[in-house]
């Protein structure tokens, strides 16, 4: 087999095999095939497209390109949960106890923060103590001790998609349906859950832009999922703004806690109960969608939830004393209130930006080495469809380096467009996508 | 301006400027834009192709990525001919003397051998102390004293094609008009003469299998040429099978002497008049094609052809008494007279097969490094629509390896298919195409 052959095949718009496939992503991860190569594959394959077998093919070379974690010794439905990247999203934080609490085995790999998204690693990393490296024996201990456990992703997990993504980064080959499907299930997959809630964002923060285009990604990721032999569901939710007020590691974790007891921000509740009652239906801890909301509000108002996040914690060696008060968490030694700077109602906001301003703040990296703020970031006070005027706070910076302030707040605001007239809040929860078709929300 | 943006640019479909065009190419010479970049952007040219005002802008980057030659130190039109690739085709060694004896200036850089095709240095160096590397000023010196020069290839021409050529041909985009178009004029048009004439191979021993496909091809190459201000015509030959009938060096060497004796195979001799009379007519040294080809036949008939092909011997420090005495070129140690396996008449020949049981007697090279035995090749006495029977020779191989007959036997065989009924010969010349249209001949 020749990796010549392969290009030229899909160039001509042919289906590539299996083998074809695998012989690719085996040799991209072992060297013997070049960047150029794969470049000029990933170029055919995004104009000629892959059809859902060779997705799937692909997702599985990609995914046994490197370790894929064993969580057999994990008793019960174990299950996950994956965002295609959105600013303030925290819900991993609340999600994970959730279900746990109804004893639902999470065993789950987070990533850190990039860019304008934050990283459920390094919110965590904000409580006094807590280790995200535990060995996969302590691991899955844990998860078969409390039902949860949250670790940083290990280095060898699909190193294929690696590769292969920043290439594609320098290429012009990121926004190919199937590249994207078979990156991101790649990854869910050898992480050894049993069944997958995918959040698929949409909207303007989001790096899928219209409903239709989300619905085609989501369906494809379901089939891959469902083709691989894991249960797969995914939600489609707005991402026109931020997901609940808080952006960064410290105030994520509060409002985390906020949502666990309770309170908290509508939108951020209702996402984790929408991506929960998927979990717990897939893991047949409740009849239907319905039930599973009931039994997990239930959670949230009897107080189980938050204490399997204390139980989280402590057996990761956290302190949970900041639970009673946040003073415990990293504090910033500088808080501004930022006004608006017109009258009128909030039209839209550019998430990317308000993500962007809390990174400059310095809640963020912008290289992978890069050291972080943990107690920095912006706590939004007002949202789309809300009234501001020149004389009330929209929002409050969080930061130990007062120099950043000047800088964000001029990006923050360019995130804002005003109208006069009012307008309605946006919908969260757009669809659910399940191996059986689309089920629209009004 | 980021190469990032441009291969986005070509894969949406969208036209490059002149700008981007050379910001690649400019880029991908210094090293500044790596392979990869280049691959990605050489599938989307493949797949979603580029225009004529793209190409002729990518030919004069290319063209401008290295050195240029100036021959503006020589009076008169300069003239060049480029050939797309045969076997067996010797047209250089006998178009040059030829059309300098009409007063007409041929300053011809040439390549070496490569593959399943010769190279005209390798064959002129067949002839004892032959010099091949004059200095520019020796070169154009030459040529205002005998109108005709013949030297390598200097390493500096159109350095981004070969480096483009090179990723092309490991990522399978080499097949594409305007890519294959831009390559050969880039390097003709840096090569500074004044009018080109093409000769584009068609048929099966070429890289262009079908008629109008060559069309294509020449048009777009006659449009490049004048689009650059140079006087651009092409010929559409037959290569089904090899011209002539010596494959080789010094086998060459002497066919093509024999046509300036005006005798030789009529193939080649025909291929030399109409390139030579197209060049003659650019020239400005006859009204009309067909004056000037009366006018090509009296040099042959004459001995003036072969007069200049003494004086360019001479003047560049070559022996010219093999011209006389054949046996003062190289000799192969082993000849051997190869038998057809069956009767019939020729149908069909693999140029390229032949090509290579030439190379395989050691007359060619794999790598550009290798050396090659000039006495080495195979001289076909059979051709297309010629019967042949198993106890009369169809050919006559030379070599200093004995070794090396067996193998290169069995690939000439492979070459030849054979049929029952008789057959027409072949028609070499198809058309003749200029800025003014194609002229296709019956």
């Amino acid at each position: 087999m020749r990796i010549y052959d392969i290009i030229m095949k899909k160039r001509d718009n042919e289906e590539l095999s299996q083998e074809e496939i695998k012989f690719f992503i085996d040799g991209y991860t072992d060297g013997s095939i070049h960047d150029y190569h794969a470049a000029a594959l990933s170029m055919a394959i995004f104009l000629n497209k892959m059809n859902e077998r060779e997705t799937i093919d692909l997702t599985d070379a990609v995914m046994h390109s490197g370790e894929t974690i064993d969580l057999s010794n994990i008793e019960g439905v174990k299950v996950d949960k994956h965002s295609t990247g959105g600013v303030g999203d925290t819900t991993t934080l609340i999600l994970a106890p959730l279900v746990a609490s109804l004893g639902i085995k999470f065993a789950k790999m987070s990533g850190r923060g990039l860019g304008h998204t934050g990283g459920t690693i390094d919110k965590l990393e904000s409580i006094k103590g807590f280790n995200t490296s535990l060995s996969t024996e302590e691991f899955i201990n844990n998860v078969n001790n409390i039902n949860v456990a949250v670790i940083g992703q290990t280095k060898n997990i699909a190193p294929a998609d690696k590769k292969l993504y920043s290439l594609r980064d320098v290429t012009a080959t990121v926004d190919n349906i199937s590249l994207i499907a078979s990156s991101i299930m790649s990854k869910k997959l050898a992480a050894g859950s049993d069944a997958i809630v995918l959040d698929v964002k949409v909207g303007s923060g989001a790096f899928v832009k219209n409903y239709d285009d989300a619905v085609e990604l989501a369906t494809l990721m379901v089939k891959i999922g469902e083709g691989m032999g894991r249960r797969t569901m995914a939600v489609i939710s707005e991402m026109a703004q931020p997901l609940g007020n808080a952006i960064g590691n410290a105030i994520e974790v509060i409002e985390a806690v906020d949502v666990l007891k309770n309170e908290g921000p509508d939108d951020l509740r209702e996402l984790c109960l929408t991506l929960g009652a998927n979990l717990v239906v897939m893991a047949n801890k409740a009849d239907n969608y319905e039930d599973a909301r009931e039994l997990l509000k239930e959670q949230l108002s009897n107080g189980e939830a938050l204490e399997y996040f204390e139980k989280l914690i402590t057996a990761q060696g956290g302190d949970i004393n900041f639970i009673n008060d946040y003073d415990d968490l990293p504090k910033a030694k500088y808080i501004k209130e930022i006004f608006s700077l017109e009258d009128g109602y909030i039209e839209t906001i550019e998430s990317d930006d308000v993500g962007i301003a809390s990174l400059m703040l310095g809640a963020g990296r912008v290289n992978i080495e890069d050291d972080i703020d943990h107690s920095a970031g912006i706590y939004i006070l007002k949202k789309i469809g809300d009234y501001v005027t020149t004389d009330e706070p929209m929002a409050v910076f969080y930061t130990n380096n007062e120099s950043l302030i000047e800088d964000a707040e001029k990006r923050f605001h360019s995130a804002f467009k005003y109208c006069d007239s009012p307008i309605d809040h946006p919908q969260l929860v757009k669809a659910i996508v399940s191996i059986d078709g689309v089920k629209k929300f009004k």
